[in-house]
């Protein structure tokens, strides 16, 4: 089959062979998209070789469902539109056997970490992985379950309160899924949004933007920090207030010199955010309370993911899709 | 009145003016306790210049009730023995209106931020900021007062459940009073503890000790650390599980190198504790459920302050008290 693979910062067309795990599901890619961490690998910012790619929709092409596999996956058959949880655990370590299965200490990751991913034809997932996408909700609809579902662990992780002056650093992919899904809270939300189509996206939404320059210090009882950059985790620390919640959303490169001091006198919160749940995720999706579709920029054949992944790492440009 | 004076990274003993404000307490100090701070500000950690010290049990000697105060003022008496919170506080600006007073944007701090301390023969404090302390807590107990509070924060941010696996690092003069306090909550708490004198405390009090090389990656509930020190705060990061909460109870020199991609990857929440609440400390010393006096390692007089200092910073003491 035909896959994008990653090898030393260089992505090419390979023809690999269909993967063929005995006790996985086979899955038929019908859309996936371009994240900024697909970017990042590329840069070399995790060691990974071979095929990228996590966010997908695809359909069940052969099932081998385990007898302790107990997701959804269960009353999944053949032809079934799914989308799939990137982390595949073990179920046996001391975090899958308290209940954070995707902290498993022994997890692969689609298209991250020791797994191959979905810019392919096909890829493989456990059973217990795959989600059933509703009817109502469309290829490009789905395809963005997965950044959704990370936006939605935010929630997951803190309460957001209708009242809470929340402010979001950055507005780019994730950022405007992660602004979709806590304008829905009620939240008195502003987010600082640097490129003219990123503004117009919020604002058609009711979404309200702040500049920089108006964002006053010690006043907001959550920031949430999605650019990855130094400078953004600077701003949040700026606004957020004493006893405040800083989430940080975004990986950064390398390390950063931070003031602990200054944490530790307003006693501040920062709480890393990662991976989501699916099922919130597609609810919201089928009731139509977000809208991620507004977010597609472009789209390409598999065959020419090169093209695309140029594309996704243009200034400014928001969602990439890939078919195979 | 004799007084122990910062200016420039040394510290002598004075004759100053006696503390005089119309609005304030006056209040004539008992004893006083030489605390880690006071150490890192005679070395130049914050820019400081004034009378030292803010662990302190003293007696009202003038009082000056204002009408708005609401602390347990009210009811105080000259000659009355009383504690009192560091943070003298607006009550006007976002924080204190917010609930949040110990992060008044307009505070004075008592020996710490503009505003004079306690190893003096006299302090000023606002009469809201005095607690009353029991007749069953002598003042050897009731200096601690202002330490077990900070222990007790951590308490106040967040719950330690009783099944809680919790690290602490670092068993100095806060972090007795830290393993003190959580050894209430029946966790399962393990100290790591550098002196002998500080393991035999803790092993006086059934609290058990775990050697830097028994500690597990990824297997504390919550971590607290208390050392202050980048090992300590490397240790902790290793230690604590995903999604687990790193509690930060100590300040740091300047700024800390941090990766904080794997602090986003790993789902760690980090969070800064300061000063806690005085009413539960003194309760709980009422009740003889805590035994700060065991950390007294030394007593001098005021006048030799300069020398009660320098046994203060030697390697592996406690509590050394200083007395008018």
């Amino acid at each position: 089959m035909r896959a994008l693979w990653l090898e030393n910062n260089k992505i090419d067309l390979r023809d690999i062979q269909q993967p063929r795990k005995q006790n996985e599901a086979l899955i038929k890619i019908r859309k996936a998209g371009i994240c900024s961490t697909d970017l990042e690998l590329v840069k070399g910012y995790y060691p990974y070789t071979g095929v990228l790619g996590h966010e997908f929709v695809g359909e069940v092409a052969s099932l081998t469902p385990s007898p302790s596999s107990e997701g959804s996956g269960e009353s999944l058959r053949v032809g079934d539109r799914v989308v799939g949880d990137i982390n595949a655990v073990c179920g046996a370590c001391e975090q899958c056997l308290n209940g954070r299965p995707t902290h498993c200490e022994n997890r692969t990751v689609l298209g991250i970490v020791n797994r191959d991913g979905v810019f392919a034809e096909f890829t493989q997932l456990p059973t217990a992985n795959l989600h059933k996408v509703p009817a109502s909700a469309p290829d490009e609809m789905a395809v963005f379950t997965e950044p959704l579902a990370a936006a939605l662990e935010i929630q997951e992780q803190i309460n957001i309160k209708p009242t809470d002056r929340v402010l979001l650093i950055g507005a780019g992919r994730l950022g405007q899924l992660i602004a979709q899904t806590l304008a829905l809270t009620g939240c008195d939300l502003r987010v600082v949004a640097r490129h003219k189509r990123q503004q117009e996206l919020l604002s058609a939404r009711g979404i309200r933007i702040i500049a920089e320059e108006e964002i006053q210090r010690w006043r907001w009882d959550v920031v949430v920090e999605a650019t990855g950059s130094s400078n953004g985790f600077a701003l949040a620390r700026q606004a957020i207030r004493p006893r405040g919640t800083l989430v940080l959303k975004s990986t950064y490169k390398g390390e950063m010199n931070v003031d602990f001091s200054s944490i530790v006198v307003d006693e501040v919160n920062i709480i890393g955010s990662r991976c989501g749940p699916f099922e919130p995720a597609l609810r919201l999706m089928e009731a139509k309370q977000v809208n991620p579709t507004a977010l597609i920029d472009d789209e390409f054949s598999l065959s020419d993911g090169v093209k695309a992944f140029e594309r996704a790492a243009q200034s400014g440009v928001l969602k990439v899709l890939l078919t195979p």
